[in-house]
């Protein structure tokens, strides 16, 4: 509901900066705790209670002053986070109290934002904050977009992807099988494997920490068609054996690095045998998901679908309380979590 | 023209066989120098004297036994070539002896080939051979389809080309020029970069040797408005330099990676900043002359023309004789050349 007249009502909740640019993995240093007084409102804003934080591993770029596709968080500032969560007042005309509502909030218990920037759920739909904010939101429609418009991806094809029983290689594969294609999966460790295969249904998941050695050979036995897309999400040694079995015409479509982000530009690993885009007539493209945003309800819509009839599922990994970000960060680089990393607040 | 009747004449001419697979620089030992006989012309065959022969990085590649875009040559086999040379006799009804032919003649004197694997070029064209086997020939339809097809240039942009005095990239960057494109070059010392200005009319040329602390300032320099389109021939630092300035949308085309094919696979250098294909939202392809060869046609007609009004200029450096083919290859990656590289024979 709209309020028409001028609020002065302000609110306090806790929030979390970054205070210090990290070298390699962050820790508890790099930012602080405090609590922020957010409001009164303006009109057009709305006053959101975060209960859900999405921990994707692109926050790690966004700490880094280097010039990325959107600038840094400066240094001070809240660190930028999608989250979803209550409406509780508004002054904007879309948005009532008790709606649920997604968008990038910050990590922080209060927000204050424009609703025109936000996206509204009806409580009367039924779809959890946790979902609204990974396989509904940004994590789902990162996994839509590279595959069926980066990826190009058609029907009978072969599409290999890493980290598999994360939040967007989970979709990746499991779209890649309603689509008409072979999902091959790969994840760190048995128990990561079993999922991806028993629990989203891809065809094969190559552990490849048991295969580091024979890794080529484990993607050419799980691909015998070889790769017609690779979406990768981790770079290093499985976009390597991935370029090793391309197919003639393949894609490969970058999304994440996320073996990389902790190292500084000169310790990063290039894929040394590139040079097979070449010799099997592939391509290698990078995209950012915000690129996409006027086709983001296009996405949501198919997900939503999917989803309602049950041939998309959606994993979680709750993290609780914001004294847990840098715990719950760091647990994206050593996989310690299955699908989608939410921190739990409020 | 042809000759009905079946022929019993045979010819002996010298020949370059590969004996050993090179490790890293090839050496004489890698090839044995003999007579070959060749003939007696079954019906559809021409017998070439061979003249120039186009020495190319891709003949490094040939020589390994793993496996490629086309089957390494075998041990005891002619060394795979691009040639040039004059039809001597013909028992098929496209060629008359004196005609210039082009074709993968191999790295010899003289060559029986079908002559639906050949190209004929009436001697009243004109044509000189070395013109035949380069600028018109494989070199400059793979500059031509690099550029306009896998590069999908257009008028306005920017251009960016490795081994800028060479066979290939010379040719990328007049082309450039002439579809209304700033051409920037990177090439090796400062002569180089006088005759890529000077003589091929390049907007900029960067000594990457010369720059080689500063390499990507360099480009930002010669580039304001960044890179649409880095046409790669090499491979190692001038490609990361490219990555590091690509503008948003950018593509690039790989070609080759003549920095890099010595070295075992272990020692490649894969680009460690690829990851800004994400962040510029561009792509890296890589594409084979031979899946062009629907379209020479077209190609070869577009750079004659070029050629002919004077727009596009061919340079050559020829070395002579098949005693000399170690000493010519090594020069590839020596850099110890201008233009298109030429083993005149016969």
């Amino acid at each position: 509901m709209s309020v028409a007249g001028p609020s002065t009502e302000v609110w306090q909740g806790r929030a979390v900066r970054l205070v210090r640019r990290p070298q390699g993995r962050p820790v508890v240093d790099d930012f602080s705790w405090d609590v922020e007084t957010v409001g009164p409102l303006e009109e057009g804003q709305v006053l959101v209670a975060v209960s859900d934080v999405s921990i994707d591993p692109a926050m790690r770029g966004w700490m880094t002053a280097a010039k990325s596709y959107i600038p840094a968080v400066e240094l001070g500032q809240v660190m930028r986070a999608a989250g979803a969560g209550v409406v509780r007042e508004s002054r904007h005309a879309g948005f009532s109290p008790g709606d649920l509502a997604v968008g990038l909030l910050g990590l922080r218990e209060l927000a204050v934002v424009h609703g025109d920037s936000l996206i509204r759920s009806a409580p009367s739909l039924g779809v959890p904050s946790e979902v609204l904010v990974g396989g509904l939101g940004g994590t789902g429609l990162t996994a839509y977009f590279g595959l069926t418009d980066v990826g190009a991806v058609r029907s009978g094809e072969t599409v290999l992807v890493s980290a598999a029983a994360g939040a967007v290689g989970s979709v990746v594969g499991q779209v890649a099988k309603i689509l008409g294609c072979r999902a091959v999966g790969l994840a760190g460790g048995p128990e990561k494997c079993r999922h991806v295969v028993e629990d989203l249904g891809f065809d094969a998941c190559i552990d490849y920490k048991a295969r580091a050695e024979d890794l080529v050979a484990a993607v050419h036995e799980a691909c015998p068609d070889r790769v017609d897309v690779y979406f990768d999400n981790v770079g290093g040694a499985p976009l390597e054996a991935a370029l090793a079995t391309l197919s003639h015409g393949a894609r490969i479509v970058l999304c994440g690095a996320v073996s990389q982000y902790n190292a500084d530009h000169q310790g990063w690993h290039g894929p040394r045998n590139y040079m097979n885009l070449l010799v099997r007539r592939a391509s290698m493209r990078g995209f950012v998901l915000f690129d996409y945003a006027d086709r983001y309800a296009e996405g949501a819509l198919q997900l939503a679908g999917w989803w309602a009839e049950g041939r998309l599922k959606f994993h979680h990994t709750f993290v609780e309380g914001l004294d847990a970000y840098v715990d719950a960060l760091n647990r994206l680089w050593d996989g310690d979590k299955l699908g989608k990393l939410v921190l739990r607040i409020g």
